[in-house]
């Protein structure tokens, strides 16, 4: 395997990553649009996917920027590894080595794990933390705050390189993906 | 990553692995029946690609067992990985974990290592031994052997996980490679 100090791709998901829609309104999550501008500036090629039709796909991907190209198939089943070699082959990636899949979706993930991928979970947007939910609303704050830390444990057992709470540490996370990368590990 | 003793799957070239055409009239080449057989006992998918259209595929590939499934795709540019993934979706592979691409065209062999598959080159069904031309027949033996000394380091070179002479040799080769897979090594 050749030396790849740069990153090859990174998949998002467009719900329960990218975009939020808790209020029926589609709204770019916090940090999505920051991670997305650096990603661009480094010339690190993005896609988003997702398990729906390509008319829900638009409809949610419309808060993204335009640049931004995305893989709807309602015919993938996660967590085949279809959809995400499939995301791959869009955006014409030349090899496995150094892509990487970001999602709070555990079956993307597992979707992601199937294909090779490195993957990064985010533990607020895991089903464990859905903020939409009347019980989440209820919950302490201290009790959110434990919440967040079984969605990180769920998220590492299913095999995820690395969790974070939100798109806003992805930046340090994948620094530190980089840095494994170097020292030889594989996904 | 879980621990997966058996192979998900085998993916294998056709022309420069499993059939030779050196007279125009397409044989199974040495070992390509055996090798098959050997899998399907023991419930390992295999499937055969190349950069050909589908009436080529079917043309060569009719000396093959009806039970293999091909992939001809006269539109996937080796090496880009596209070729290999196609070919797993074909056999709905549920992962990239365990999946082997057995072949001695450098092209399709840097397309698999591009696809995350672990490789298997096949020294003497390479460019550099091509038993069909002139040049190769008008060879001592001792010429020969070093051509094939030569291909092996070639392929070595490329990457491959592993270099065999011929498919006779592809038992105790995917033997090796379970024991490196067991071990902990990754493609």
């Amino acid at each position: 395997m050749q030396d790849a100090p740069a990153f090859t791709a990174v998949l998002f998901g467009l719900r329960g990553c990218l975009v939020q829609a808790a209020t029926g309104i589609p709204l770019p999550a916090p940090g999505a649009l920051d991670s997305l501008a650096r990603l661009r500036e480094r010339n690190v090629p993005c896609i988003w996917l997702d398990e729906l039709s390509s008319a829900e796909g638009r409809q949610l991907s419309h808060v993204l920027p335009d640049w931004l190209p995305g893989h709807a198939a309602s015919d993938c089943r996660w967590p085949a590894p279809d959809a995400c070699w499939k995301a791959l082959m869009t955006l014409e990636s030349q090899r496995l080595d150094g892509c990487v899949l970001v999602s709070g979706e555990p079956r993307l993930l597992q979707s992601g794990l199937n294909a090779g991928l490195w993957t990064v979970g985010l533990a607020t947007c895991s089903p464990t933390c859905d903020r939409t939910s009347s019980q989440w609303q209820a919950m302490s704050p201290q009790d959110q705050e434990r919440a967040r830390g079984k969605a990180t444990l769920e998220l590492f057992d299913l095999g995820a390189h690395s969790v974070i709470d939100h798109l806003e540490s992805l930046d340090t996370c994948l620094a530190d993906i980089a840095l494994r990368r170097h020292k030889g590990e594989k996904p």
